[in-house]
């Protein structure tokens, strides 16, 4: 019988692990560079924390249940709601709050190429501060991360929700319709302008709005210093690719400011890879507090960026297998695995009494590129034979030199 | 208002996280050092793949819950299965197969003191393999393992289903009791011998085949024979700590032979840290086939180990705070934060626009431990003050040398 995992969900086997992982660490490495802490919150929030945002309608997005004592849950879609949670709690926090999280997430969503029910994301929230300097920083560490997993070019586009709120009012879009035109137009990077137009004349916004609005985009008569601020910040803090692109919209309709995507050059069809944007008024609907909270955090999508760099289809952890010939030099060969691994070289031994030609065939059907044989020949002389299983160079060392051989190596 | 976590769940902060993340990256390492790779599987499963073992009853202890479609799924509370699920399916993967895992997992559970609801899980799985040398392999990496994250003594104590079950057999204890009596003596470790008696009696098991069973696992006329071989195996390994005890059972019932505990010397209170066993026939249940796939893993409570071992209440990622006493200074101060991440020196800057004095509040109330002062002096003579927070001893270093001087100070 055949078992799956439930549907948009998957399992992740050492060789893709090990590359994520690597990844991992590069990124907290980061993070924690610029001062940011890891958090992590349960896989599963009370349902009217999640909903209390977005409303009920978010429900259907969400892997909602309740447990044995009736209260409604739901799992975690989003992170910024639960960091939200932990700072409107706890109001003595000294500000900036610096978070980080690399994470899953599951949304209940229509499966389709990289997009999984079950997810990975990594990210910051800075919380408590409103400084142009903030919404730079964040674009510092987005840079750093990005460039740490991927040598391909990328460039952030940034824009502030005030201007497309200013934009869209100017245009003369109706204020019922102002959500439904900005999910259209958060469209742009992805769609033709046409398609765009056309979602928002079926939206009812009226044909002269839609033309202004996109006319005004352009940037003739718009305030841009804040923006060029930011950009000129980053600058300082090494960050040269940045557009202003007063069409990048960001679906989320929590943002209040400066917000941004991240595009790969000539790859930008895959969508955004990075992006995020000011949230001020977020921490304060959970609080309750009437003053804003102001914040800025953004959210980098593993699986996408995985998809990107791919990882080693050969990488197996042993790099080295110790085989004996015959049963009784077994104890040799486990003698040895123990030094190795107290060195630091990741390698085995075999665990099923097989014979040495099929030790052999394990050997290669698990890509370890390093064979030790020990054989009768071998002990007696006090040596082993050393295999290059790549080249199928061998040597003899002896044994009394073998572990710093193999530690000259740097496997 | 003050938002809470579901019962059972709580939050992991940076401080925490830290310590969390420093274990994990020395458990990543010692596993593969053993050849074994990590797997991730999903959150949830098919609810009819968690309980195929258990059956319905074990729906009590699982989250679950219908997606959008109707698909009955719960939250995994058992590594082994899912891993059991990809092994079934996966009839071609060579054996030995060698997985880890460092994950969360959930248990519908009375919350109690270092028993949560959401709980880490690390462990590995060991699969195709019946031989002794697994088993002792496996007592080998719980001990790497141990020893790494404590340096508290420790013990594991061994003993073998197939051992129990003669015992019971012989002991006359009623065929239909059986697992009743093992939940119970189960907690021999835990609570006195008498309680064990009474919940036993409780169960209508005959108190002739409680005495004959008390007596028998005193081991007399009991071959140990398997179990010899088992701890002489992980001597050779250089596990030296293993005492064979017949009262060591293990509650779940997948076990078929070897099972162990661990326990940490004159703190055997908490219980066992690390616990494991061979499950011969757990991988045949799912692959539906007849011929046993042998089997042999253990799990270890992260939660309960954290408790034991702490971690650093001051830890903030930041080591250097870089202040700027007048605001035109602080284009300096981005500058040197920027020269200091890119040498691998953890920093910050004020993101705030603060004064002087409100920057040195946020210095103290994060435990930032160096702080870097550039004022209008020392620009002028071309140097900063480096302050050592915790002795409050200052010096003047030239800007042209600070990087270096701090890189020398090993942060």
């Amino acid at each position: 019988m055949v078992w799956q995992t439930p549907r948009g969900t998957r399992d992740y086997l050492p060789k893709e692990m090990k590359q994520r992982n690597y990844l991992f660490s590069k990124m907290r490495k980061i993070f924690e560079l610029y001062g940011y802490g890891e958090v992590v919150t349960p896989a599963f929030e009370d349902f009217e924390l999640l909903s209390k945002k977005s409303g009920e309608e978010v429900e259907k997005e969400i892997y909602t249940f309740k447990d044995k004592s009736n209260r409604k849950l739901g799992l975690r879609f989003d992170p910024t709601v639960p960091i939200a949670r932990i700072v409107s709690s706890n109001p003595s926090l000294t500000k900036p709050i610096k978070y980080y999280y690399i994470t899953r997430m599951w949304r209940y969503d229509r499966p389709q190429a990289g997009r999984y029910r079950e997810f990975w994301q990594a990210g910051l929230e800075l919380i408590g501060t409103k400084t142009t300097d903030s919404d730079a920083e964040i674009l510092a560490v987005a840079s750093d991360l990005i460039k740490s997993m991927t040598n391909k070019e990328f460039y952030f586009k940034i824009n502030s929700r005030k201007i497309t709120e200013q934009i869209a009012k100017k245009a003369g879009i109706p204020k019922d319709k102002k959500q439904k035109a900005f999910i259209a137009i958060d469209k742009l990077q992805k769609i033709s302008e046409e398609k765009v137009k056309q979602e928002m004349r079926d939206n009812q916004i009226p044909q002269q709005a839609i033309d202004n609005f996109f006319e005004l985009i352009q940037k003739q008569d718009i305030d841009l210093t804040e923006l060029q601020e930011i950009r000129q910040k980053a600058q300082e803090l090494g960050v040269k690719n940045i557009e202003i692109d007063l069409s990048v919209i960001r679906g989320l309709d929590y943002y209040t400011g400066f917000v941004f995507e991240t595009f790969i050059k000539d790859n930008e069809g895959i969508g955004s890879i990075c992006s995020g944007g000011r949230y001020d008024k977020l921490v304060s609907i959970y609080s309750g507090k009437k003053e804003d909270t102001p914040a800025v955090g953004f959210g980098l999508g593993i699986d996408r960026i995985m998809d990107i760099i791919g990882y080693d289809k050969n990488y197996y952890p042993s790099q080295v297998f110790i085989a004996n010939i015959k049963p009784e030099l077994k104890t040799k060969a486990i003698q040895l695995t123990q030094q190795l691994r107290k060195n630091n070289i990741s390698c085995e031994y075999d665990l099923m009494n097989r014979n040495f030609r099929k030790q052999l065939d394990y050997v290669n059907s698990k890509n370890i590129p390093y064979l030790i044989i020990i054989g009768p020949k071998e002990i007696q002389n006090k040596e082993a034979t050393l295999k290059n299983m790549k080249t199928g160079e061998e040597q003899k060392i002896k044994l009394d030199n073998l572990i710093n051989e193999i530690k000259k190596m740097n496997l």
